[in-house]
């Protein structure tokens, strides 16, 4: 039975928020294909291309380990030019304010945010400012949208993974989801739980300039997970995925706490991870590079793309224990408000 | 005595909005300068210009008279657009949603921001969704940022306006603001309040075309209304300003609403408004151009630039009794949630 309100799945990244988004956004709004459903809008402008993204953050609590809500928006959204492989250059950043929000944390977060543009060399060049009354927000939203250019002619895209191309991570899996749910229940999980959340134009730079044109689907992995986004992929680039569970690299105590909490690693947000689809036979050289990049020392190559041309492509699991199952988007909401 | 938390009145467009922007965001985030403070930043980009800018819109209630939260959003982006002097290309929406939202009121207002882009020339190349918990928000928050382009060589900005400049606007002031008031009271005005919300960009492209150098600002009265916005162009360009209040257009319907509420019309919001600074020999066929755009019917020119070189610029009002006085940014908030 379907649902006539918006219900938190829907938020969720996963079925949900995928339904929402063919039924009533997508037909209305934009009339975007599913093929072009990117991170990113790359538009052409006097012969030249741009890339065009927006994102909002609603994440609770807004300060969290390793991080809050003003760096996570703007590392955010600076992934997500970096993902159709622009370079970020201008960044825009609307702020929706509750009444009662303590100035100090506001000047925090705009801080954080100034600290993290200039971490990933983009300028803040215009902005906007609401508040609303107590209790018609909870404590401050924020807007990011950015503008990227493109110092390359490769195009990086959801449609573009080959049968044969490796896929490859650049660090473990379910940092910042377990790190936001620790800091919004309060849980003690160890002191090694924080948000990955970091900006990969550097990386990812330094990536399409080696390997270019091998590199063919880059994504990063935040609501829904690895999962959900490598089946969004599957379905974009119509391929079969197949993922091993034993490559997948996830921190002991990120594991210990999905086991406690019932949650699966594949299925937690992260912020400052990518998935990197490369043709076979670079993808040595392409783990050797980014694990000699700063956000990339753990890279892993955890699967490969095993047939084309498949209506709905599906994701499977090759398992620890050696059997195989099918990966689908996350059903309904497993961790509201996770960015 | 100086708050410490977030007030509604940061949220006016008046002074204790460009307080916060003074003293916490603008030095913490961007450090952008007063005299650069524009509805859109202005980029460099290949030789060429760009123009970008970002609004969060919370408008309560989300359906009024004469549109809703969904063109409201689009309109307002593409004026702001439209102020720089620059022709809007493409636009993303980032959506808040709380749980528990009607499925058909989303729709509603995506079809109306669909229509609205269409009607504005505006495409709608990117997006988000995020859901909050029931209570997290208040039924949807919007916001759109835009990326225009130049068809010109013209520089249009709020520190462009000289002494001998006069103002004129495209028609009578307070219609959003009162429309909104009405809607969220309850209240019956009569039936020919509605919001002026409405795209400028062609209005805009005519008095460009048309008169190029000879405009020197444009700026659309939103939050704050008429009075706001003329003192901050007169704090930027460094002028005094003289209105005439008998030149004003306002509708009697509107007139009255305000009389019974307590408000002044100059400082109510609108959202389908420019003022328009032009030199003193162009300003008859300016206002006949404007008088001949279905936008602008009822325009009129309101005051004149007085003296230059004038650090905090004054801006004074010759009354309909023929006193003068002076006119302030609006202090506190009138009307928060109008857009």
């Amino acid at each position: 039975m379907k649902s006539d309100v918006v219900l938190l799945g829907h938020g969720s990244g996963g079925k949900l928020s995928h339904q929402l988004l063919d039924e009533i956004i997508i037909p209305h709004l934009s009339g975007i294909s599913l093929k072009n459903q990117n991170d990113s809008a790359v538009l052409p402008f006097r012969g030249e291309r741009l890339a065009f993204t927006t994102d909002s953050y609603v994440v609770d609590p807004i300060f969290f380990a390793g991080g809050n809500i003003g760096d996570l928006a703007v590392n955010g959204t600076v992934n997500d030019l970096a993902m159709a492989g622009a370079r970020p250059v201008a960044l825009s950043v609307g702020l929706i304010l509750e009444e009662g929000l303590p100035l100090r944390d506001l000047e925090t977060i705009v801080r954080s945010m100034r600290k993290a543009a200039d971490r990933a060399g983009i300028a803040i060049v215009t902005g906007d400012t609401k508040v609303v009354t107590r209790g018609g927000a909870d404590k401050i939203f924020i807007n990011t949208s950015g503008i990227g250019v493109f110092d390359h002619p490769h195009s990086v895209a959801g449609d573009g993974a080959r049968v044969g191309d490796r896929i490859l991570i650049n660090g473990p899996v379910g940092d910042h989801g377990i790190a936001i749910l620790a800091g919004r229940e309060g849980l003690e999980l160890g002191n090694d739980i924080h948000t990955d959340s970091a900006p990969l134009n550097g990386l990812v730079a330094d990536l399409l300039r080696e390997w270019g044109e091998a590199v063919h689907v880059l994504r990063d992995p935040t609501r829904g997970g690895v999962a959900t986004t490598l089946k969004e992929i599957a379905r974009q680039s119509a391929v079969d995925i197949l993922l091993e569970e034993n490559a997948i690299p996830v921190r002991p105590s990120v594991e210990g706490a999905c086991a406690i909490l019932g949650l699966d690693p594949l299925y937690v947000a992260n912020e400052g991870k990518v998935l990197v689809f490369v043709e076979g036979k670079a993808a040595s050289g392409v783990l050797d590079l980014l694990r000699g990049h700063p956000l990339g020392r753990e890279a892993a190559m955890i699967g490969e793309v095993t047939s084309g041309a498949v209506a709905g492509g599906k994701v499977y699991l090759r398992t620890a224990i050696g059997g195989k199952r099918i990966i689908d988007m996350l059903s309904g909401e497993q961790l509201p408000r996770i960015c």
